[in-house]
C-alpha cells in the first residue's frame, strides 16, 4: 500500500490511517512536492515516520493498493499507470467520479483517461457497498457529496424528492492547504463566507446519484451551496426538501431508522447534530424533521470532512475491497 | 437618555454607542443583576463609565429617551411604564415586533400589554423609514429578520418570492451571556449547530413583513433555520427564492441597485459577502445571484448581529426619531 | 475499573480511554449529577454507552482499579472508602499529589484523610515509574506541573536549577466545564488572560518535585504563572531557567537527549513544539535552548491537559500499576 | 499625507485611520503589489475608497506627512526620499528605531541610510513626547517593545530592574499578510506555538530602551521570547522583574498609578488585563504585582498588536507632530 500525494490535508490524513491499521501495511508515501522530508515533520500529530518520495510506478509492481491523493485531472493519469500495473486504487481526486463523461467535461475540461471511467465504481461506502467490495478502481466522494446524499438518500430511495436546496457549511480545512485569503486566520477568522456560488462542481455529483437512488427522477435538479466557517475540521449539509407529498414525522422516523439500521457509521438521531460529535471519526450523524408550517422535509447530516468526508471514507472502502472487516481500523 | 437592561450583550452595546454620540446624552444604565458595578467593569472595551442602577420609572419623568433590552414578556410591563411617563422607546425585545396579537401568543403566550401593539412601530429602518420618524414606540427587529428581509424586500416589493428557504448562520454572541453548551468555547468551538428545527420564533416576523412587502402572498410560507457557527459577531442569511417567474441576471442586478441606492447603510455587491466585512459596523452587505441550472435566485445577506442586527439599529432608528441626521454617531 | 465523576471533561475522557482499551474492563462510570443520563449522550465523541450513576461504594467489593475525578476535598473521602475496599486508585485531584500536609493545609485548607497521605505515589510517571507500578494509590500531578516538570527534570537532576521562571499558557479546556466569563467563546474568544497571580496552586506542586530531583536545593522558589488562550485542548509550560553554572548548547542537547532516551512519550526536538503536535495524544514534546544573549536556559515543553496533562497518564499509571506494557490503549 | 504600503494589515489600518481622522487628509495610498486594485476592496471592513498606487516621490512635492510601512531595509529608501522633499514620516519598520548603528548590522546587515539615524526619534509616544513633537522622523516601536516597555517604564525609571524575563503572546495578524504555515487556520489554530527563540530582533530595541530610561544599568539584558497564540489582534507582555531591592506592594502601586496618572492610553489596573479589552484601540493597560513568594515583581501589559503595537500609535504620533490633541481620531 502506499499513499500518492500524502503532503495535502487529505493523503496526509490516510497515511496516518493506513499507518496504524492493522490489516494494511503502509510501505511508502510520494509528493509532488517536500520530497525528501519526512511526514512525520510536516504533519507533527499524524507521525508516520516515512520519508517522502517522487511516485517511480515503474518500481510499484507488487503493490495491492494505493490510494491517490493528487487534484483532478493530475489524478487520472496516475491512477492509469496502477491500474496497468494491477494495483487496486482508491481515488481522492473527482477524475472518476461522475458516470457521465460529458458532465466531466463540462465541469473539469477534457478527461485525461476517458477509458477508466467504466470501471471505476463511485465510493459511498453505504450506497454502493458491494460493487465497492469488487472494485478495482474506487471513486472516493467528495465531502459535500458524502454529507448531503447520507441525509437524502432515504428520501430520494423512497421517491419522496420533488425539490431539493442544500446548505452546507464547512471548517476550513476543506480549502486544503492552500496558503491564501481563505485560510489565513486573520482573515478566515471570525467570518462566515459563501463561495462557489451557484457553480460548485459537487452539484453534478450530487445529482447523479440521487438519479440513480431515484430512477423515476431523471431530472432532479439540487441547489448547492457551500460556505467557509471558522473551524477547522467539521462539515454540516443542512438539506431543505419539498417532498413529492406529505410526510408525516412518524414515517420519516421509520425511513431513516430502517434505512440505517445495520450501517456501522451513519448515527439516526432525535436533536440536530452537532460538527463536533463526529471529529476525526468516520461516523455521519443524520437528523430528519417534518416542518409542519411549510411542509417541508429537513434533513441535518455532519460528518468531519476530512475523515468521512474524505480519507476515513477511503480506508472503509480499502477494507471492503480486501475483504476486511469494514471498521477494521477507524474505531 | 436610558439604556434599561445594560447588562446583556445588546444592551451593553447600545450604552456604548450612544455615550460616544454627538447628538445624545446617556444618563444611566440599568440592569436587573450586577447593580453597583460599573458598566465598564463588566465590559471593558465599551469604555461606558456609569454604574449599573435599579430602574425606578418614577424618577424618570424628563427622559426623552430610552433602548428597553429585556428579555420578551419582561419588556412590555417597562416599555408601558415609560411610555405613560412620555419617553420614547427603542424596544429590542421581540414583545412589540408582531402587528398580530393572535401571532404573538402562539408563539410567546399572553401578551402583558397588548394595548400597546397599536402603536408600535416594526424598526426595520430601511423598510419602515417615515414611521419610525414619527414613533413613540419602536419594536426593534431580531437580528434574523434584519439579515433576511434586507436580503429578501427588492423581490417581495417586486412580487417576485413563491417560496422561499432561508439558511442563516450566527456566531456565538447571539446567544447572548448565556453561560452553558452552546457558549462554552470548548463545546461552540470546532462545532456548526442547527437549532430550534422547524420552530424558530424569527419566522412569523419575516412572513408579516414579506406580506406587507408583497400584499398579493397573504399566505406566503418562510422556511427558516438557525444555526451557531464558532466566531463571536457575525450573522449570515443564504436564501434560496423559487421566483414566481423567470429573472435574469441583469433584471436582478437592477432590482437591487435600485432597491438600495441612496440607502447609507446597505451596499449591493458583485461577490458573495463575508460577515468579517461588516463586523462592529452597521453595515447590511447583499449579493443576490441566478442560478441558471436551477432557476432560483439566492441572496445571501451579512450582517454584524450585535451591531445592525440589534444595537447599531436601535441607534439609527433613534436618529430618526430624533431628526438627526440617520448615519450619526455610527461611522 | 470504574471512572467516578465521570461528567467533567477529565472523567469523561478517562472513560473514553478506559472503554477503548484492550486491557481493562470499564464497568461504571458514576457523577454526583446528570444521573441516569447516558455519558455518550453528555460527550457524544467519546461514545461510551454506559448511564452514569451514583456511585455507591458499598456495591464495589470486588472492582480492582478506579479512577476518581472529584475536585479537591471531595476526592479524598471517596478515595477512602475505595481504598477500604482494596480498590487500587488513581485520583486526578490535588488531594494527594503534595507529600506536605502543611504545604496542603496552607493551599486548601484541613485536609479530610490526612492518614493516606503516606501510601499516596505522585504520578508523573517519567519520574517516579517504579514506585507507581506498585502503588495502591497514585495521585495524579496537575497538568502544569506535568509539562513543567518534564521540561525541567533532566536539568533539576543535574543540579543546574539556581531560578527558573515558568510562563505556561493553556486551551480553555483548563477551565473544565465551568459555564462562566472564562469560557463563554464571546469572552475567552480573542482574548488572552493571565490568572491567579502570584497565587497558583501548582506551584508548591513544582517546587516539592524539583526539591526531590534537586535535594541539594531544599528552598528552591518557583516563579509560575498560568495564562488562558483561545483554544480547546493544548498546554505550553516555556521555562527560562537561570542556570547555576554556564551552560553550552551542545552540553544540553546531550542532557535531554539523555533523559529522554528511553521514554516512549516524551520527544526531544531541535526545534520549538507546538501544541497541536500533541493534541490528543499522550506525548510530551519538549525542546531545550542555551541563549547566549542572557546565559539563561530556555525550555519549552508541550502537551495536551487533558491527555498526558489528566486523563491519558491516570491510563499510563494504570498500565503500570497492572503490569501492563505502559503505552498500551495510549497509541 | 499618504499611506506608503497600505496592502500590508499595518498600512492598511493606518490607511483606515487616517482617512476618518478629522485632522488629516489622506490624499493617497501606495503598495508594491496589487497596484490598480481598490484598498475597500482589499480591506472592506477599512472602507477607504482609494485606489492603491505606485509610490512616485517625485509627484509629491507639497506632501506634509506620510507613514511608510515597508518591511525593514525597504523603508529606508523611501523614508530618505520622502525627508528629502520636506516630508515628515512615520515609519513603522525597524530601520530607525535603534540609536546604534552596530546594533542595526549585527541583527538586520547593513544599513541603507544610517546619515538619517541622528534625526530619528523613537516613537514610543509616553517615553518620547517632547521630541516626538519635534520630530521630522519617527521611528514607530515594534508591537513587543511597545507593550514591554510600558509595562516596565515604571520600574526601569525607578532603577528597580536586576533582571527581567519577558514572554510575550501575540495574536496571528502580528505574523502580517504572510500565507504560510504560521497563520493557516488549520495549522495556527489550536496551537500556541514559541518562535525565534533566543533570537528576536526586538530584545536589542527593548534594551536600548531600559538604558535610556534606567542609564545606571548600560549593562541590562533582556530574556524576551515571542509566541504566536490562535486569536487575531492582540498581544500580552507577561514581565517577570527580579527587583534590585524588595519591592512592597503599596510601593509597587504608587509607581505605577504616577507614571502613568496623566496618560490618556495606559490605564492601571487592580488585575489581570485581557488583551480582548484592548481590541481595535490604542490603549494599554497594564497590571503590576509583587510575588512576596519569589520576591519577583509581575507586570503584566495588554495591547492590541496591530492599533497600539503599530498604525494607532502612528496617528497617535502624527498628532503629536503636526500639533493636535494627541487624541484626535483615536477615542
Amino acid at each position: 500500500m502506499i499513499v500518492a500525494g500524502a503532503t495535502g490535508f487529505a493523503g496526509a490524513l490516510a497515511a496516518h490511517l493506513l499507518w496504524r491499521h492493522p490489516g494494511f501495511e503502509l510501505v511508502g508515501v510520494t509528493g509532488r512536492s517536500e520530497r525528501g522530508r519526512r511526514l512525520d515533520d510536516l504533519y507533527p500529530r499524524y507521525r508516520v515516520p516515512l520519508t517522502i518520495e517522487e511516485l517511480d510506478v515503474d518500481r510499484l509492481d507488487a503493490l495491492d493498493a494505493a490510494v491517490v491523493a493528487y487534484p483532478h485531472a493530475a489524478a487520472a493519469p496516475t491512477v492509469a499507470a496502477l491500474r496497468e500495473r494491477g494495483t487496486r486504487v482508491v481515488d481522492l481526486s473527482a477524475d472518476f467520479r461522475l458516470g457521465s463523461l460529458s458532465t466531466y467535461e463540462h465541469w473539469y475540461g477534457a478527461h485525461p483517461r476517458p477509458d477508466l471511467l467504466a470501471e471505476a465504481v463511485y465510493g459511498l461506502t453505504e450506497l454502493h457497498r458491494e460493487a465497492i467490495a469488487g472494485a478495482a478502481l474506487v471513486a472516493n466522494p467528495g465531502c459535500y457529496p458524502t454529507a448531503s446524499l447520507l441525509g437524502l438518500a432515504p428520501l430520494a430511495r423512497a421517491g419522496l424528492i420533488a425539490d431539493v436546496v442544500i446548505d452546507a457549511k464547512q471548517g476550513i480545512s476543506g480549502a486544503g492547504r492552500a496558503f491564501d485569503e481563505t485560510t489565513h486566520l486573520s482573515m478566515a477568522g471570525e467570518n462566515i463566507l459563501p463561495y462557489k456560488v451557484a457553480a460548485h462542481r459537487h452539484t453534478p455529483e450530487i445529482e447523479e446519484q440521487l438519479r440513480w437512488l431515484d430512477p423515476a427522477r431523471p431530472d432532479i435538479k439540487v441547489q448547492f451551496q457551500a460556505h467557509l466557517v471558522p473551524l477547522d475540521q467539521g462539515e454540516l449539509a443542512s438539506c431543505y426538501v419539498t417532498p413529492s407529498r406529505a410526510v408525516a414525522a412518524g414515517e420519516l422516523r421509520e425511513l431513516f431508522a430502517d434505512a440505517y439500521a445495520e450501517e456501522p457509521f451513519v448515527e439516526v438521531l432525535d436533536a440536530p447534530p452537532g460538527v463536533r460529535e463526529v471529529r476525526e471519526t468516520n461516523f455521519c450523524r443524520v437528523y430528519a424533521a417534518a416542518d409542519e408550517h411549510t411542509g417541508k422535509v429537513l434533513v441535518f447530516s455532519a460528518i468531519d470532512n476530512l475523515w468521512k468526508g474524505t480519507s476515513s471514507q477511503a480506508v472503509q472502502n480499502l477494507n471492503l475491497m480486501f475483504g476486511l472487516d469494514e471498521t477494521e481500523g477507524l474505531s
